[in-house]
């Protein structure tokens, strides 16, 4: 007896979707015996319909036109890898609305407008799976909504993006300056010719959005994301850290309390011996802390055609399981708590800050002496260099960000600090 | 309006029956938000009713008779925490017989009698989830069987038992004999009294099957897995490892080729940057490496009553999605194929070979035309000591195990050779 076959509509065909094309060929047989369902691709949305494809794909499928495949009756389930907010946002909600389950791999369409499109999902009946818009091939989402169902998380810290580490990593290695590690990564193809949307962590806040709101059970947009980027990092920062015990990462950060949901994108120091530390190159980490389980990592490459259609793939064999019993909608928007978002000055954490200052007795207890005026307390603080102008390390035990900006307000005008040089968070919990 | 009530009879209520119990307490407004239903605990089956507890369980719920939960019409599903053969395996056929849907813990259970009950499960339309069998509160079984499921798994590298993990890692930081480790790590609780079952690789080797099959679609059984313990290891071994760039793991290998299945736990040296030889203490880890998702990994805690009732309940969670939606039997049974075991003899691995040689001029000859003879290619051989005795330490390139067990024998014949005091694995695959 043939199976039931779900039919797939795609929006794109570009490197995800290219790799899912082919994926679902190649492995077919092993597709459908997990599924309960054949799957087949019955219509393609494309920019160019003309252009050479890489993988050998039936051009009477191809359409310029993706409200066709929205619309076209035949279609159960839709693939999007088109990316963007508009008009994939409009297509999504419309084959929502005329019952099509989708998928998408989208973290700009799901950190800004998830709420939207998984209410219409809910309200229709049908399936809005994400698996790919956050770590690439790894399986987080759908483990957060199922295989941690059990736990209260109070705790995310990840390495969402890849180009990012990459660059650190090879900064920490081969002592580069940012601007050679990015040229480096920019040669190999992990960072993008205008890498913005990568270095300064606003990729890494659209995922942070995506796993915050499934984690803690309320709905947290990229916007309410404050992030900083990487550029600033020096290799000097690097080898201090090093000397300190500390590893420099650009992670995302989820706090989950009964009051509010605290989340921030940012360089930190992290002890070198943390899980996280040696998490390195283009790979990326999800660190995910609960009441019961403890604490679990998540880790692969966080991009790529093919990593990424493996979780693309993984949500089709849900729906198609789902559609095989009736049961769309199994899962439900996990959004079912509204909390505030902490404001980003009421956040407390360890500092680390690298100044430079005039080399002559009585500096430290002009600089100590501001900390101790704004109540910040000085973990340590260490010359590292002599001469005209000296190079001091200090790092702060927990200190508020509001209190933090005072300080430094307060030390740039200080005539004995000539420059500020550097700012970076630390994280050192431990659970 | 009240939501379906899932209902709920526990076989056991020790370690891990207790930690359910309370988590199913504790979160149960999240649990039951997550789930759609409701769960109630309807009976507990104990040995001794009349004991203390140490979680506050109404004793009204509390049976000395199992059969009284399995056939009791009002318990939807069965919460298998007591462990063993039989008559667990009894109890659980019963359950399934009579439409009862399964969650286990038992790995022992799974790893030989797997087949018999997933296919009672199937017959009936019921679920049988296991997530709780294999490295406690860690996402594996489901991730395999959902987020994986668009990949063909080619391999698994997995640190699966916390306590002789924990004790290799003492071994290597602290240069403990295994003996030392051992009672350090019975002290704190990482090992039984009578530490077999670990040391020797039988738990591992239990929950490779479980994971082998699930990961290649075909049936692994524990008697299917060849193993060695870690009791053999030296401090030296650790030491000339990391000399050489490797840290010493007992790892569980399963291989997946178009023809065979592959699988096995013993010590290896693995390289010292490979993800797994960071993983220290009694945490464990999953290397899962398939054709689309390439390299991803699974870390937390592989043990202890809270995280394995994290999986236990995500099971309980996803059994109550099924009931709601009448969607039970949605994932079935995953091994639809049927693959011979390669004979432990054919697997081809690299060795580390530690002799204890007369030191003399020559000796290197006789050793070497050996393994010339034998046609086993030698990567490195180097003296670590002299004296009147010589340690050597050698790497061989991949060899046949029934090769390397010609060339020892040979070496133990050798009037140079005194003895050969160790002989390890290499695992340095990069793919």
């Amino acid at each position: 007896m043939g199976k039931q076959v779900v039919r797939l509509g795609f929006l794109g065909l570009g490197t995800v979707g290219s790799a899912v094309y082919e994926v679902l060929h190649r492995n077919a047989e092993d597709i459908a015996m997990r599924a309960g369902v054949d799957f087949q691709v019955r219509r393609i949305a494309v920019a160019h319909p003309e252009k050479p494809r890489p993988v050998p794909v039936d051009r009477d499928l191809l359409t310029g036109n993706a409200w066709e495949v929205v619309e076209d009756p035949e279609v159960d389930v839709i693939v999007e890898v088109m990316g963007g907010i508009e008009p994939t946002r409009s297509y999504l909600l419309k084959a929502i609305e005329s019952g099509k389950s989708v998928v998408t791999a989208n973290k700009q369409l799901m950190a800004n407008r998830g709420r939207e499109l998984l209410d219409a999902a809910e309200a229709r009946g049908v399936d809005l799976y994400f698996e790919g818009s956050v770590g690439g091939g790894i399986p987080i989402i759908r483990p957060l909504k199922e295989s941690l169902a059990a736990d209260r998380i109070t705790e995310i810290l990840a390495i969402l993006n890849g180009t990012t580490n990459y660059i650190l990593t090879k900064m920490a290695q081969e002592g580069w300056t940012f601007s050679q590690a990015l040229a480096d990564a920019q040669r190999r193809g992990f960072a993008e010719q205008d890498p913005t949307e990568d270095i300064d962590g606003h990729d890494a806040a659209s995922k942070l959005a995506i796993l915050a709101s499934v984690a803690f059970n309320t709905r947290v947009t990229a916007s309410d994301v404050p992030r900083e980027g990487i550029a600033k990092i020096s290799p000097r920062d690097i080898a201090y850290a090093q000397e300190l015990g500390y590893t420099i990462k650009l992670l995302a950060i989820g706090r989950n309390t009964d009051d509010h949901v605290e989340v921030r994108v940012h360089p930190v120091l992290i002890p070198s011996h943390h899980p996280l530390a040696t998490v390195s190159n283009e790979y990326n980490a999800v660190l995910i802390r609960g009441d019961a389980v403890g604490e679990v990592m998540f880790y692969g490459r966080g991009a790529g055609g093919l990593p990424t259609a493996s979780a693309v793939i993984s949500d089709i064999v849900d729906i198609g399981r789902n559609i095989r019993f009736r049961a769309n909608g199994r899962i439900r928007c996990t959004c079912y708590r509204q909390k505030p978002v902490l404001p980003a000055e009421q956040v407390e954490v360890p500092f680390y800050l690298s100044l430079q200052v005039v080399d002559r007795p009585g500096v430290f207890a002009r600089i100590a002496g501001v900390f101790g005026e704004e109540e910040v307390s000085i973990a340590s603080i260490v010359q590292k260099s002599r001469g005209e102008t000296a190079e001091v390390i200090m790092i702060t035990h927990k200190t508020r960000e509001g209190q933090m900006r005072r300080v430094l307000d307060r030390l740039r005008d200080l005539p004995v600090v000539k420059e500020v040089s550097n700012v970076i968070r630390v994280e050192d919990s431990e659970g």
